[in-house]
C-alpha cells in the first residue's frame, strides 16, 4: 500500500550516462506540510541552499530531483540554474515556485547542463500519471546497485496512513548526512510545527548511526511531506499516536539507513557496532564511529580477520574515556578480549568464523557507565577503491 | 658518518617469520641523556608504560626493540616481560634496568613468546661489536618495504657532531604518532632539561604532519639520545647553536617521515598537502588533515583523477571557518578551482596531468587568514587494502 495523494515520474534526462533515469519529480496533489534535513558541510550545494529557504515556511508539494550533477561548487550560477530547475517544474504542475523543492546529487563542480532540463522537464511533468515512487527510487541512484524502498502503515483515529520513502547511497556516508538523499512521503496529517523536530530526531536515530567511509557530502538532504490524505486529525508529539507514528518513522528510517550500508560501494559485509557501559551516550557514539571508521578495521573484517587489536586501538584514540584493562570485545557471542586482554581458549577460530558471514555484531564493552549507542558499517574492499578510483571516468 | 659512541645490534629471535630480523639493540658507550614521545592513544601497549616511565629522568643508555609482537593488550604479564627484556639486556650489557628502554611493535594482544627472547638477547647483546643502525632499521620493519635511516651533521664551539636516525612506519600512520617507530642518536652534548621540548618540537613538525590511513596506534614511540661524545659544550636553547641543532633535527625527522608516507602501505602516489590562508594554524593543519584522511580524496589520487569537489567536500567538513566562494584548490600550478569553482580551460587535462606523477602538491587557500600548514600523504590503492586484509594470516 502506497501513501494517498502522491504522485510520482522519472524520466531519462540524458545528465548520467544514456539509458538510465535521472530526472525524477514527487507530487503532493495537496497542499502538504514539510520538513527536512540538510548536510552540515560547510560547502553546501546550490539546491541544499535553495531547498534550506524553502522548507522554511513549512508547506511543500513537489520536490524535483536530479542524479549525474551535484550542482555543488557551482557558484551563483548554480544557483540561478536550480531556482529554473523549480520554476520550470512549479509552471508545469500549476504550483508557486515556493512549493517546490530540488535536490541533486552527482559530480562536484560542474555547471548544470540546463538545456537537457529545458527539455526533460515537460515530459517529467507529463508522466507525473503514470509513475511510481519505485521509479524516483531508481532515478535518484548514483553507484548505488539497488533502490531502496520502504513502507510502513499505522492508524491514527481510526483513520489507516502509510509512510513510504526511499534512499540513495552508497559512498559519502557518514554520521550527520552524507551523499545521502532521502524522501518521504506519507498520506498522515501531521502537525506542521512538531515536523522538523519529528523528522530531525528521526534521522538522528537512523541515518547518523551509519557509516561507510567517513566522508560528509555537500548534498545530503532528507525530506518529509505529509499531505493529510488519510484523514486524521493532526499527529501531535507527546501522544499515544503521535508517538506511533514517531516510531514507525524512525523504523522506515532505519530500514532505509540498513540497506544504504549494506549497498555501501563495494561492500560486502554489513556490521552493527554496540557500544555499552560508556561514560556517556557521546562517548559510546564516538567510540562506535571511531571503530566504524578505521580503515585498518574494516579491511579486517573483509579480510574476515577476527583481529581485536585494532578494534581495541580505535576504542582507544576516539577520545572517550576508556581504561584499557576494563575493554571486554565480542563478535556475535563469542568473545574475544576480555578485561582488555585476549580471551583466550578456542575464540580466535570462533571468531573468525563469525567473521565469515555476510552480517555480524561487534559488541564492545567499556565498563566506564551506561552510555550506549549502535552504528552500522561495511567492510572496505578492494571494489571500494575500484569503484572510486574511477567513478569520474 | 656516523655519531660516536653508539653500537647496534640485530638477530633473528624468531618473533617474526622466519629469515627475518626482529630483534635489535642501540647503545650508548657512555652515559647518556634522553628523551622520548609516546602514542597518545589512550590503550597504551606495555613497553610504551614501562618506557614512559624510565624516561623520565632523562638517562638512558640503550635500546631494545622488537618487531612482530606488540605486547599491547597484554596485561600485567605485558608489563612484566618489558620489564624481563630490559633486565636480560641490562644483565648483558652491565647497566642498571632504569638504563634500558624497551619498544616493540607487530600484532596486538598476543604474549610475548619469551622463551625466544631469552634465547636471542645473549647473542643480541654479543653482536653489538660488529652490528649497524642500518641492521637496526632492517630489524624494526614491519609492512615497510624498505628501511629508513637518514643522518645530518654539524658542528658547535668547532666540534662536529652527527645525528642518525632511523622510523619504521607503513600502516597506521596518523599525526599524533602512528604504528611509528624512530630512534635517533647524536655525540652532540645537549642540555638535558632542554631536550624534552625540544624533541616534542620537532616530532610535531615532522611525524605529526603525515597521514597514511587516519590510525594512530598503541605504540607510537619516538627516541632521542645524546651522548656528547662529541665533546661539545652541551647545547642550549635561544642560542645559535642550539637552534642550529634544532634545526638539523627537525629536518632530519622530516626527511625519516617523508620516507614513511613514500613507504605508506600499498602507497602510489606522494603528496604534499599545503594549506594557506586559513584563520588560525590550527583551521589549516585540521584542514589538510581532513582532506588527507578522506578516503574519496584518497581513492581519487590513486585513480589519477583531478577531482577537486571531493577536495572541497573534505574542506568543507573539516570544521575549519570556511567560506565556499573564496576557496582556491591547486595541483602544482594548475589551478583547479577559483573562488569554490571550477577554473575552467584546459585545467581538468591539466590537472590530470599532474596527478600521473608519482609526487605532486595539492595547495588550498581559504582566503580567511594567515593560517598556514603542510602535511604528507598517500593514496588509497588495492594494495592498501590486500595488505591490512591480509596482515595477519
Amino acid at each position: 500500500m502506497m501513501p494517498k495523494g502522491f504522485k510520482y515520474s522519472a524520466v531519462e534526462a540524458a545528465i548520467k550516462k544514456p539509458g538510465r533515469l535521472d530526472l525524477a519529480l514527487i507530487f503532493s496533489e495537496a497542499p502538504a506540510v514539510a520538513a527536512a534535513v540538510f548536510t552540515t558541510n560547510k560547502v553546501k550545494a546550490a539546491p541544499v541552499l535553495l531547498s534550506m529557504e524553502r522548507v522554511k515556511n513549512g508547506s511543500i508539494q513537489a520536490v524535483v530531483v536530479n542524479s549525474g550533477n551535484a550542482n555543488a561548487c557551482t557558484g551563483q550560477q548554480g544557483v540561478d540554474d536550480a531556482f529554473e530547475t523549480t520554476r520550470l517544474v512549479a509552471e508545469g504542475l500549476g504550483l508557486p515556485d515556493e512549493e517546490v523543492l530540488v535536490s541533486s546529487t552527482g559530480v562536484i563542480g560542474q555547471r548544470m547542463p540546463m538545456e537537457r532540463f529545458r527539455a526533460a522537464i515537460p515530459k517529467l511533468v507529463e508522466g507525473v500519471e503514470g509513475g511510481t515512487l519505485d521509479d524516483v527510487a531508481r532515478a535518484i541512484m548514483t553507484t548505488d546497485t539497488f533502490p531502496k524502498l520502504e513502507t510502513r502503515s499505522g492508524s491514527a483515529g481510526g483513520k489507516v496512513y502509510t509512510i513510504a520513502g526511499i534512499a540513495k547511497g552508497a559512498g559519502m556516508i557518514m554520521p550527520n548526512m552524507a551523499t545521502m538523499l532521502s524522501f518521504v512521503v506519507t498520506d498522515a496529517a501531521v502537525d506542521k510545527a512538531w515536523l522538523p523536530k519529528l523528522l530531525k530526531d528521526a534521522v538522528d536515530s537512523s541515518f547518523n548511526c551509519i557509516s561507510v567511509d567517513g566522508d560528509m557530502s555537500t548534498n545530503d538532504t532528507t525530506v518529509l511531506i505529509a499531505n493529510g490524505a488519510a484523514g486524521n486529525a493532526p499527529l501531535r508529539p507527546d501522544t499515544p499516536e503521535g508517538e506511533e507514528f514517531a516510531q514507525q518513522l524512525r523504523d522506515l528510517l532505519l530500514a532505509l539507513a540498513r540497506q544504504i550500508v549494506k549497498d555501501g560501494e563495494g561492500a560486502t559485509k554489513f556490521v552493527t557496532i554496540t557500544v555499552k557501559g560508556a561514560a556517556s551516550t557521546a562517548d559510546a557514539k564516538v567510540t562506535a564511529m571511531a571503530v566504524a571508521n578505521s580503515m585498518l578495521v574494516k579491511t579486517a573484517f573483509f579480510g574476515e580477520d577476527a583481529n581485536w587489536g585494532r578494534i581495541i586501538c580505535a576504542v582507544g584514540y576516539s577520545g572517550a574515556q576508556v581504561q584499557t584493562e576494563k575493554v571486554d570485545i565480542c563478535f556475535d557471542d563469542v568473545q574475544m578480549a576480555v578485561n582488555g586482554q585476549f580471551a583466550g581458549g578456542d575464540s580466535e577460530a570462533r571468531g573468525s568464523a563469525v567473521l565469515k558471514k555476510p552480517e555480524f555484531t561487534l559488541t564492545i564493552d567499556l565498563k566506564q557507565g551506561e552510555g550506549f549507542a549502535t552504528v552500522y558499517t561495511s567492510d572496505l574492499s578492494y571494489d571500494y577503491v575500484k569503484i572510486n578510483a574511477d567513478y569520474r571516468t
